[in-house]
């Protein structure tokens, strides 16, 4: 059939705002500003698209041309979100750097990115100050939230994000894009080395939105609307918030911007601008609820939809107490994040317990396809036992690491992505990670999850923390070795045979545990190493005990 | 800024019913078999795979390859739901043919299209016999719902789908697809001239989906949801049911198919299936309330999205008091179809009226841009007032009317589709069409709508049926005429000054038309010509006055 191929249209990222700017241009935006005095602020995207107008120009004026980086050190802002639309829109490449990094690190990202211009809040104007003069790119600083800014840091001419709003008002000549054009960057702190560069085409961002709005949209849990209220806790430096504001664009929903996350300052927020969504890490939803003022606030109908890290069950059950309805979602920052959802499909809804479906790891999004397989590559039983890797394709994968084509060749294999992530999935059509393939311990070609070994452990009344590790075996090739740190008062009682007997009694003869997972090795520690971001640190041990040999 | 280029993951028709499948493989879809007893049935999404997959495979054996034309002659049944996806996923190209044109017709268009094979349902054996023979790239027939299929039809061979679907049970192997790729076509019978054909990518199917399943899910109107039942009443060969099959996948609702319309059946459906959500013509509304038995049925909570033509005000109060929510929707075949949505934005829903609001043509959907200008092409004010042709782009436009380059750029200029249809828009942001390019009274450098006029001069006692149209005037260009059927009781009592004076009266005295609209000829006529979907046929009507020319 021969037919005529007519320029696309294409899916660019201000595609999102005018959306939002035809549904309805007075949508509103309401943001927290820091400085002179505390204060909650509003606008909406008419006067939000006027604003990117005026910075676009000003960027312009500053030589940021297409493919030129531009870089944000910023909180939940207004202006955060205004960057979200105006540097992608220009054909630049917006990348929001992680702002709890080390200094050290920030340079190497920002020289690894070749970073032209960055926006900075003024709570991180001293940490661009160390790093400012070591980034060769570097060209302009723009300071956000700030009434002092000096004419340089760092050597580096340095504007007010207020004052070229003044100076360049008026309509920019938004250039015409290609949806493959990249939009956006960001690198993923891994445990291993400097951080990885990941990066994303406008197709990529619109699509996503597009399939976490529908999911959320459809999904009789969450049931994402237009009508709803979205308060903005995960941090935008963190993969653009779960594409959380182009998502909220895309619906026109009323948004919250609540700039650094302090949980007073959000209840405060849930509660006076009636907030109906928001999602975030575990310790963020654990400061809400324990936070001294708490229970003064009415938390009731809150949806919060958890990443970043499973949802323990006690924190879920403390939030169902408040009210509040949890679900848990999965992604990395190569999969733009989103990949699966835990609110399960209607047949399972229309079952009484669905407390624990909603902590799995979940269900695929809309475009998602994702497997669970063996280290051959072959899907393994959907038997909510048998553990594998996940691997996912999706429309919106990061291509590669940044400059780093050997991590890209072992992520990217046979047109899959490989998430590293151990999992078991369910007849039902859920996955739920069980450990990242660096930590599951290999053992007579079966698997081991360290992590639910360690969560077994840690029950035990002597442990205060735990660690479980591969060390070699001579016939299993790997068996588990737990490091614990006993509560003082346990100090020296805690042994091999006191550990298997504890595990057997409480996990293996109630069938929740194989017996062949009982660890072959016990090693009281004093303490154990920790990883910048307060993980433990399991490389540092493997390297450790790597000398250790058992049968 | 270099990066690489990694094989996108492509909107292919395939992603579609993968994302159900993986959502909820036993989703339920119900559909009625008219043959050995009218019987409601049910399926789901992995029995529907299995047979889709059988499907693939006889077609192959019937020498279908990729890019070959596919026809369908059938209702609203799930065979026509298995031929959605697999034709599309075989990279053959999905031909619906609406059952309701002339056999001169089909077989012109059937020659046009070069189908290979036609599916047919059992009540269009007749007609396919009568063209059959006539259309040379014809090499099968398979015929649905059915007893009795005879060894051929016109000398072409003829295959029973059932027993194609046992004797060719097993996995296909499905091509990999790029997205640009042809997916489905179908021809829109213009008024004038044969039927025009439209067609469309897979990418172009996905998106659509994706746009009109997000603006629904989010709507607080709409609110269609994983949780909501789908009745397909919008005629599956009407550009593809408005994409709601597809829709429905996406979102994974219940989905219920109806085969032929017959009022008492759907509302004995909405009924027993506890049907939530259905879309339709007007007409299709107006015997739904006003079957002798509707009474009986409970429709409270139906949403009922209204398209295809504008939806009478006394249509919608009459359905409002049935409990039904009604919401009106906008596009052209052209546009696959949907372009808005009468579901107007938060700001709006919380005044008491939105009666009113959402019988307008409505508000875009995502990614839809859309514009109402003059024929210089600048938009006209958003007053309500102004008329001007609707203008769009979207990602899911036909790029073509296939094999009519005429045509084809009269519609596509300057990057933006000409819809030919005249509308006002309002500050709000919604569109209101007033008429067709084609009918619309170009008098002195102004627009006069013949539609709105006809609505007046119909509420006249005297007046039976009204057609407007222009006549050439020397002073300004054109000016309205009205030919009037009159009631027999009025029969040459309807004057030229009779109906001014009753229009001024009711309309001009209210403000409700201008006293520039009166028209300038009132011409008694005995009937009115009509088009074979039974429209006025005003271009029948220019032609017979084109000699009248007035001051």
């Amino acid at each position: 059939m021969k037919t005529i191929w007519r320029p696309g249209y294409d899916l660019t990222v201000d595609k999102i705002i005018k959306t939002a700017l035809s549904r309805d241009p007075d949508r509103e935006i309401v943001y927290r500003v820091t400085t002179g005095g505390d204060k909650i602020e509003r606008y909406n995207f008419r006067i939000m698209f006027n604003r990117i107008n005026a910075l676009a120009r000003a960027l312009e004026a500053l030589d940021v041309k297409p493919g030129d980086r531009v870089a944000t050190l910023d909180w939940n802002t207004h202006w955060h979100y205004e960057a979200y639309f105006t540097i992608p829109m220009m054909g630049a490449v917006l990348h929001t750097i992680n702002v709890r990094l080390s200094s050290y690190e920030i340079e190497y990202i920002m020289n690894h990115a070749e970073d032209k211009v960055v926006i900075v809040h003024r709570d991180f104007m001293k940490l661009i100050e160390t790093v400012a003069s070591e980034v060769k790119s570097l060209k302009a600083i723009i300071v956000v939230d700030s009434d002092y800014v000096p004419e340089k840091i760092g050597g580096i001419p340095t504007y007010h994000y207020e004052d070229l709003i003044r100076s360049y008002k008026g309509n920019y000549e938004w250039p015409r894009l290609n949806e493959n054009d990249v939009a956006a960057m960001c690198y993923t702190s891994g445990t291993t080395g400097m951080p990885k560069g990941t990066y994303f085409t406008h197709r990529m961002i619109v699509l996503h939105a597009l399939s976490v709005a529908l999911f959320a949209s459809a999904s009789p849990l969450i049931r994402l609307g237009e009508d709803s209220t979205m308060l903005h806790v995960v941090p935008m430096f963190h993969v653009f918030s779960w594409g959380l504001p182009y998502v909220s664009a895309l619906i026109t929903a009323k948004q919250v911007y609540p700039n650094k996350l302090i949980p007073k300052v959000l209840l405060e927020l849930i509660t006076s601008e009636r907030v109906t969504h928001t999602a975030g890490v575990p310790t963020v939803l654990y400061m809400l609820l324990t936070d001294p003022e708490s229970l003064k606030y009415d938390l009731r109908g809150l949806v919060y939809i958890n990443g970043g890290a499973a949802l323990p069950k006690g924190l879920a059950d403390l939030a169902r107490k408040r009210g509040i309805k949890v679900v848990v979602g999965y992604g990395l920052t190569e999969t733009s994040p989103v990949l699966t959802i835990a609110s399960p499909p209607v047949k399972l809804l229309e079952k009484a317990d669905t407390e624990d479906l909603v902590l799995r790891t979940g269900w695929t999004i809309p475009l998602v396809e994702l497997q669970v397989v063996d280290p051959e590559g072959r899907p393994v039983p959907k038997d909510g036992k048998t553990m594998g890797e996940i691997i996912v394709r999706a429309p919106w994968i990061t291509p590669e690491y940044y400059k780093d084509p050997e991590k890209t060749m072992n992520a990217w294999r046979d047109d899959w992505f490989h998430t590293g992530d151990i999992a078991v999935w369910f007849e039902d059509g859920s996955v739920l990670i069980q450990d990242r393939d660096k930590d599951v311990i290999k053992s007579g070609g079966e698997w081991i999850s360290s992590v639910r070994l360690e969560d077994a452990i840690s029950t035990h009344p002597g442990v205060s923390q735990v660690a479980v590790i591969a060390v070699k075996s001579r016939k299993w090739g790997e068996r588990p070795a737990a490091l614990i740190v006993p509560k003082p008062e346990w100090k020296g009682k805690i042994s091999l045979e006191e550990i298997r007997r504890y595990l057997e009694e409480k996990f293996v003869s109630k069938g929740l545990m194989p017996r062949w997972w009982l660890p072959d090795l016990v090693i009281e520690v004093e303490s154990l190493p920790l990883t910048s971001v307060g993980k433990i640190a399991k490389r540092v041990l493997r390297e450790q005990y790597k000398n250790i040999e058992i049968d």
